[in-house]
């Protein structure tokens, strides 16, 4: 049987700078170049999150994708949309806001709090750049 | 060596509603809210099918994409476009067309008709939602 | 100096099909083909909503796009999303859903209604089919 | 004859956040909500710059494309994107960065430096969100 | 009240170099760098043509976009689909075919043959580069 | 712990034809149709290039996208952009350049090349047509 999962798309827009604590200024600036901007620049981010496993059989849902938006909307989009990641979310105080790196604070906070399997977040900070996390 | 396939995208425009009839009128209505709607809504669907395998030697192709979107055509599109899933479609009589349940259908038509091994599903109900089958 | 206008896009999901009173049973299928499927058949459809002006000088809004998203969903999306157009917006009752007649109600709908001029609507009702009115 | 015009899209991402200095911070608040966030938030801003004219009867075209990308790159690209716009650019200092006003600047920039008639400016702040300044 | 249109939307896969006959070798290397090359290049072009009119009372369409499709099907895509459009096209026999020409030989050829009056042609060469036509 | 991977896409403009040198030229215009047409026809390739690893725990990248980019620039983009796949390109001298075929090829280019371990190429040839290559 081929695996199946379903999939709800969000957006959101932040502010961010790259900037890594364990660089130097100027190390910094060589490495992120532009994205090193000390006062920020922003993004209109787009979220995929994905949950596999088995429709229901009488509902026929693997999971309510309307649930699914509620989660995601409470606990990313409340704390990341229209906010300074480096500055407004706690878990980038220490933390490099990469593309990489803000995907994979999404898997953690999202892991354990859908209805299902959390299988894929893929995220774009621009139609051109997107990281993937997946099982 | 790295998986190949190749995809074809198709798109059809239906109507359907969400009503699992295993659950009582109330308990449908709080299940699928303005889904359940008795006069139906609708969708533009976009569907992307893949098959998977090594390109011929000669000819380059994993599979014709042109011939499989004759077969999409005949066995897909030309049964749910322009068509109320529900009452038009025989496989929806008894099952719920959630958009898991869609691509379900998609896939068992389709397993053993292609050109080649089926690999990917996807089916985009709207550019929010979506389902994805894979082996 | 050129003309300014500010432009909100929203989305909403509908049945319906296209028949016309005027016409014979017969008429109407030959006219509208499997737009005509008596079951109905559905669309994601895309709104365009555009108010033209000068910007306020001290707030630098033409408009307030979020109070023009209100407006548009409490008098256009509560009434026509997961709806059949056909059967509960009762402005079609005798009026063929034609992607032309439903931009036009929607123009009458929220001419009076927006904080600015009216200016432009345009209606999606695929990606490949749609209809404009601009003053 | 039809008026003819061509047309080159670009990107910029840059941190903005909406406030009024006419307004006190509590009627900033009110009016801009999450917009106002001090720390700022971002954009992915799309724009498109339109040049009307007759086609060159040698080389066949209204203006260069190319020649438009540069100046549109060296005018506004170079000093908007990866930006804080309320910061960086001397232009909002004391202007709100509202996507209309932000749309009015790159016209005042642009419109004496292009190879042709400026025609038309079309700024998306989101995919839902945009501005249009035309002739 | 509104100016009223409605629009169908199309596509061809084409290769073309650009190449003036008044210029020398030389001088088309330089106005048309990389876009000169004697062996072609190619795009995937996508077309909107627009009609403007009342609707009809009875059936409610300003022009029945499936008829507008079958003419832009015989009279452009069937002539520029898959083609050399300096080769087989004999309209670019001695036309280079820049964005805006291809935009105007698709006017002229439309211009009497639609069922509406002919309002509007955007032709986009890639997303990022278009020509308008507009009455 | 999920697999992490981070995408670019870039895109290049090319004039091919589909011709088997295998098949006589009968069974070409039999098996390719319209895309056998010797004079050429061409598209707007869109491509993505995907890398999987660990983030650096200093930088947060898995790779930098804009190293990827530059790479992908000079060994894919310079050589493949504006050029004709069938003459320009040495690869497909005796290679015909399907989707497939063009995909692996890149996948050859690439897949000592990059800062990390290439995970993924999606090359679309239009919108409605793509190969995908992953491990």
């Amino acid at each position: 049987m081929p695996k199946l999962s379903v999939t709800r798309r969000v957006h959101f827009n932040a502010a961010h700078r790259l900037h890594a604590d364990g660089l130097s200024e100027q190390a910094n600036r060589e490495q992120f170049g532009p994205c090193n901007n000390p006062n920020y620049h922003g993004h209109n981010y787009e979220l995929e999150v994905s949950v596999t496993g088995e429709p229901d059989p009488t509902i026929g849902y693997v999971a309510d994708l309307s649930e699914i938006k509620k989660i995601v909307t409470s606990e990313v989009l409340d704390r990341f949309d229209h906010k300074n990641l480096n500055i407004d979310v706690p878990e980038f105080r220490n933390l490099n806001p990469t593309v990489e790196n803000i995907a994979l604070v999404i898997w953690q906070i999202l892991e354990d709090k859908l209805p299902g399997t959390l299988s894929k977040v893929v995220l774009w900070e621009t139609p051109r750049n997107h990281a993937v996390l997946e099982i």
